[in-house]
């Protein structure tokens, strides 16, 4: 497997050279909004150490990433009114996968609403920051 | 939400009342092949405690989970020689789940090749049990 690149724009994430509507760290994870939601409220939750995807991520890592993307299910749930989670995690190119930094998506769905299909539409800075605060409030609990 | 069913499928499966085609478990969880497979490998990877999805499962369990599912995954890698693995998970109705004791999807990948449409064919039982006998030898090391 290729060696991570930390170069990738989640290792920049983490490292504050691009801006991210983050809503929640600890000290192994960090969760932020998806900046093309497949819907309201869709997060990312990433581990802070370098790992490119489930292969090679620290099997510590990732168990706090679990625990990470259930506290967010549960929050995103109470400030979007959602029925249901869905999580995907795609690892290694073959995946279809093109940010090298481990991310779990965690994605609120409505009873009869799909999602929006993958990576089409940049949501508004506005509707971004709106949707940060509504999960940040609902994870204070 | 709705109270856990113990009639559920997988409940069933945990306790030895339907068969399957076991390959790993643990004191927190157990890992089977999906029988309408959409990847050679496909597995399931489930919490032995009662839980419908990510919302009401215990976070030491979801965290076993996804250890699990790293160890899975990596096992599928080297018995099915893929290039990647998608993971999915679907809680509650809402997201499409009609099984309600939570599973992770562990889906290897090849290059160029997609993942089948989900719920589509049932695999031949006899090719279910040669891949069952690839991953637990992969899982062997």
């Amino acid at each position: 497997m290729t060696a991570y690149d930390d170069q990738n724009v989640f290792a920049k994430v983490l490292r504050g050279e691009i801006p991210c509507f983050k809503i929640y760290e600890n000290e192994r994870a960090f969760a932020f909004l998806d900046i093309m939601p497949r819907s309201p409220g869709h997060t990312l939750v990433i581990p802070k150490a370098p790992a490119r995807g489930i292969l090679d991520i620290a099997e510590d890592d990732f168990a706090e990433v679990a625990r990470t993307s259930k506290r967010i299910a549960i929050a995103a749930m109470r400030a979007f009114g959602a029925d249901g989670i869905i999580i995907q995690q795609f690892s290694e190119p073959a995946s279809g996968q093109v940010v090298l930094h481990l991310h779990m998506h965690v994605m609120p769905v409505k009873q009869g609403v799909d999602l929006l299909p993958a990576q089409t539409r940049k949501e508004d800075p506005a509707v971004l920051a709106d949707h940060a605060g509504r999960m940040i409030a609902a994870l204070r609990g």
